[in-house]
């Protein structure tokens, strides 16, 4: 092992940068999964998940990435050659797509250029013209990594509901969930997926559903095949503190210890920081001269900025270089955008000064690999940091 | 919080006592899962986990318990309605039998008594009598975690090659890697299923699949939906260093070290240790007076010891007064056994005091709960093992 | 690094098993020690500290060891060619009557046979005779780590009450505080001195002072030099949170986090505890028909039992024996009682079970190293144990 | 406990960053300090500290802060009334010149600006004069924490050979060791003092002293009382791997982690990176239109950069505000200069984007504070960097 000198700068848009607090709870010695203990760990952890969904429903937890989780969410409510709506707005509705061809789902995927999320009107349209109902549950990413875009929640469910459809929403929160205003009971999603390493400041290994009374009575007839993945299972034994097969324990030692975090800093003021940073990231590629991906600032993702690279100039070949001379970790371009953006993650356990040093890197990146760019992005994030703080100085003092 | 002093003795069956220098590999910040000091680490896990398999197969990686690697096991490689024979050999047997009945498998369900393992002649002629080689596979339980019983795969291999029959061989090794002697090429296993958490020293949270190339084989032709559990996803990736979905890093960095742990002790070292360990433990039973749940010695478990309450005396209140006074937790009897057996499990990372300990919480339990028993079982146990050093001792002494 | 497998018993009398909880704590990053946040914890730990002592009177931490902690106490309170009285009950007060020869102070040190602890009577006497009161300070180890013989001191100060001598009171508390009642203000102690590694259950490295207003007094007319221990510097910055010099700020973390665990427990169930282990340590010792070192049983000590070896029996071999086969470590015996004792350590984070896995590992080495002895010292053990338990349970019991 | 998200910048000139990969070896387990297993790790230790302070001569580490290390250093070498030659050269040369007086020595204490360092021209002649060598010792704060000034200890050394005066040369190296080329053997140095929590990137609470021959024979002669710290008694015992007193074994083991960093990353690539991250942090100010505290450009610092506050502003309310608004903590002004300037630590572990981060909350403090500056100061250290960089980038390439 070579040593590397002080904190590596993990700023791709999950994995995020675990907090030692975390890390030490992770520490903990395993106990016994069917004792008193492990009982009282667990009614605390799955509590506290209902509140950082917002949700009165029951939240799954799986020993799984947040691909199980989204795997969970088909299989408990669907049956073969059901119909499920998905959007192309990037990498992972595309994954979500596939893993829903393999389930026999008889999908419509929406195309999209990556650069824009779901049109709300576009949705309601489709809805109402499914007469038949055919359709059987709309599935969206809220915020879509791969591309930086926020999908609208709460106008899509204003569009279902407009268009009077009975289908399930199924919404991947994975990368906002901790992050940005989320809330499941009021935007009636029915099925919330996501993942314990993204806003939830934990290592990768939990995956969680959230699952509205709508839902569950949806897997009273699903056909499709599930063991592991099965919510009667899993909530019945969930009742009493327990799981119908050896959880992680650990990694929710974590989770109890991120969930208490949260609730410390408040999750709206959790909300105002990604709020706070993401903007003054984008004023940093602003003054780089650099193009953000998405091309609706209503879709501006609060976790994680991507910017694309001017053309003739690899984003693979920089992110390697900031890796190796700044020790950083950018987000990759993944399939259609491969080589073409890069990625800013700016979530999870996360500060101003931390945000500072990472666009530092991207800029001295920049430099570094000859890619044409106008300096002073750092300098462009800190005068919004300021303007605010100012700002909120001044309100602090007496007229 | 309210403390306990001193160390707990979590001597369930596993999870079992997670040594400390595994706790703080587990602690490690986590990393980016696409960079290159990722795909360092998961070369060097996968190819350690196949030393430990005694394999030059692959073997798959599931962010799962034991429970999601079984379902790896089945839907990778059957088709619905495909004829698996499976034997009750226990509770865990007879859930792997549930799953693989909601994957609409075809289970021949052998029953038992819960006190005897395989018997590898009747096994031989059942395959014999199947002329059409309807079943596809068997399944069988290697180390029955819920009744202390081993199966002799070795010998079960050899029936099947006596009965000429080409069904797939999956051997649950959930609580016997690491434990005993486990050979899967040797033994002809097409899957062999665990999980992190027993012989592994790990905490739970991760479900491991090793693959031989006829099992590779027939997942081509597999037509049970997959596509979390997908091999070939996991595998191709796995060339590389990579994984199709955000890996368990700070549980592969934990496995990284339980690794090193083995090799560092030595895998004969370890067995041996177990098998001490276990042969002590059932001195101590045989001075209490007590029974043992197995009834053939040939299938005595190295991992746990299984021993029957007197009538009119239940176990949970026995373990539950154990937990409270002595602060050790002691598994459950499961189904069948519930309330009539305990089981003191001495796997994982253990040593002759952590037993001798052990073994004395089982028999101050005893006594304070009022079940009638032979004082003296920590020094019957304590007869076995100076009797064994003796001679050690001496056999390292010049003539 | 050869892996060894289960946990190592660390019975030496001292450092004592860490518990897990105080190394994560120690664990936590180092902060500011100027800043707020630190100033909490060294006010919390501060106060923490005089509950422990029982007292009201301001406790002093150094960076040290417990032999700091020594030292600080004589050169804050003497000046040179002042007169100690001192007792020779074994190595420690051999080494502090070194130590204050070293500063030039004039020791009259009462010969002792180390296998008896303070005469009252005698020191009364001798203060009786000290007409001119030129005993400036008589100093006691409490509990004689190296002997296993605890000092009465309660009787002490009431000799020199009945002396009517205005002697200073010094206490070496280093292994008795948090293992066996203290009681630095009702005893009247002057100067109590202790360290983090025993009773604490901390890692070593830190050395206190209790100091009475008495001492501190006599602390501005002392001429010893000093300047690293120096009282007035110390509980000076102590009064706003703060330290002369830089603390050792993560060691501060851990005892903050034992002494949480002490009030959590209790200091009297503390106390219980320790009389509890070392009465069945001394049955196991009775049994095994071994002699222990200290020869009055009111000075028997609740922390360590110290055992004689038969005569042409070396302890360190027999010690040697028992780390290499059972991987327990035990206490030397110590200057005149070398080779001829070793020292069985029961203080600090400790249980039942360790007691009875520590007694076997004593037990298996004594029959391993050919020791004559009778075989049922962990039964006798066990015995004290449940007829305890057997009590306490009836006495819950309804009438 | 309120969460703050993300991670401290801790940027006071020590304790610096510890890496949690030191963190963790402080949370090992407490072994045996008479064992084996001890005995390997103090052997390894002792010799790499010899490494890291360039010498062939012993070290002696205690349990203690850096000030008692300059304490050992006094009490083991000189007697009462000697004389030794002293040079205020800011807040640690003061105190050390407090500590010598308490014990009696007779300290010419040559006055300072705090703004410069010793002019060995000065210390040449004033050693000439001293014809009768009563000077027995020359002590020098090599890196002045307080003031960001580092001594010219080669220079020093040559005035001293030229003015063939045979006083010991005491060093200071408490902030320059691991930070900044030192010499203990080439440069004549008799002892070397220093600390376990700047540059060796550990938490505080070992002080450490590096002693030469002619220092260890000067000891023989010593007539100041010494018991902790005596070197004989140390350097004795490790000659076998032991300590006279229970060592901070925890401490020990983290130091035997930051050596092993120390060596990867290899001692000139560390000064290296002091060096580079001192000139960016200085471009800052520079940029910002504050001021030095030090005059001379020979003479600053790698280690720490230490600005005035323009007139009319408050340095520690500057401070202050930065560390409620931005989470890091900055140096104070101690003593003479309190209030007037603040220190930012660039030392330990750490990194560029670490730099650019704490650089970002200095600028940002200031605008917050309404201290008068000219924005762009982070802009300026990336331009030293990126400068820097591009050069090696350059020097790598094929002609």
């Amino acid at each position: 092992m070579k040593h590397r000198p002080g904190r590596h700068f993990l700023q791709i848009p999950g994995p995020t940068n675990v907090p030692d607090r975390i890390l030490r709870a992770v520490a903990r010695p395993t106990i016994d999964h069917r004792g008193p203990e492990f009982a009282r760990l667990a009614t605390e952890v799955l509590e506290g998940c209902r509140s950082v969904f917002q949700t009165s429903d029951p939240v799954a937890i799986f020993p799984s990435s947040g691909t199980g989780a989204w795997e969970a969410c088909l299989v408990n409510t669907l049956s073969p050659a059901d119909k499920v709506l998905m959007y192309e707005t990037g990498q992972f509705a595309t994954l979500w797509k596939a893993m829903a061809q393999r389930f026999n789902l008889d999908v419509e995927f929406v195309p999209g250029d990556w650069r824009h999320g779901v049109d709300p009107g576009e949705l309601e349209a489709r809805l109402i013209e499914d007469r038949q109902h055919a359709i059987r549950a709309v599935a969206i990413v809220h915020n879509e990594t791969s591309t930086g875009i926020t999908n609208r929640i709460a106008d899509i469910r204003r569009a279902m509901d407009n268009a009077r459809h009975p289908a399930l929403l199924f919404v991947d929160a994975v990368s906002s969930l901790g992050c940005m205003p989320y809330k499941h009971d009021e935007w009636g999603v029915d099925v919330t997926v996501t993942g314990s390493q993204k806003g939830l400041m934990m290592p990768p290994g939990l995956g969680l559903n959230a699952v509205s009374k709508k839902a569950r009575a949806a897997s009273k007839s699903s056909r499709l095949s599930k063991s592991y993945w099965n919510w009667e299972d899993i909530l019945g034994s969930n009742v009493d503190g327990f799981f119908p097969y050896t959880p992680a324990t650990n990694l929710l030692y974590g989770l109890r210890e991120a969930l208490a975090m949260l609730f410390e800093e408040g999750l709206e003021a959790v909300f105002a920081r990604h709020a706070r940073h993401a903007e003054a990231a984008r004023a940093a590629v602003h003054q780089w001269g650099l193009e953000l991906l998405p091309l609706d600032f209503r879709e501006y993702s609060n976790a994680v900025t991507t910017v694309l690279m001017p053309h003739g100039h690899d984003a693979d070949a920089f992110r390697s270089l900031a890796l190796d001379r700044y020790d950083i970790s950018l987000g990759m371009g993944l399939n259609k955008v491969k080589g073409r953006v890069f990625r800013i993650g700016h979530l999870g356990d996360f500060n101003d000064l931390m945000l500072m040093g990472s666009l530092a890197g991207v800029e001295l990146g920049l430099r570094l690999a000859g890619v044409p760019h106008t300096a002073g992005g750092v300098q462009a994030a800190m005068d919004v940091l300021s303007a605010r703080d100012a700002v909120a100085k001044q309100q602090l003092q007496p007229a």
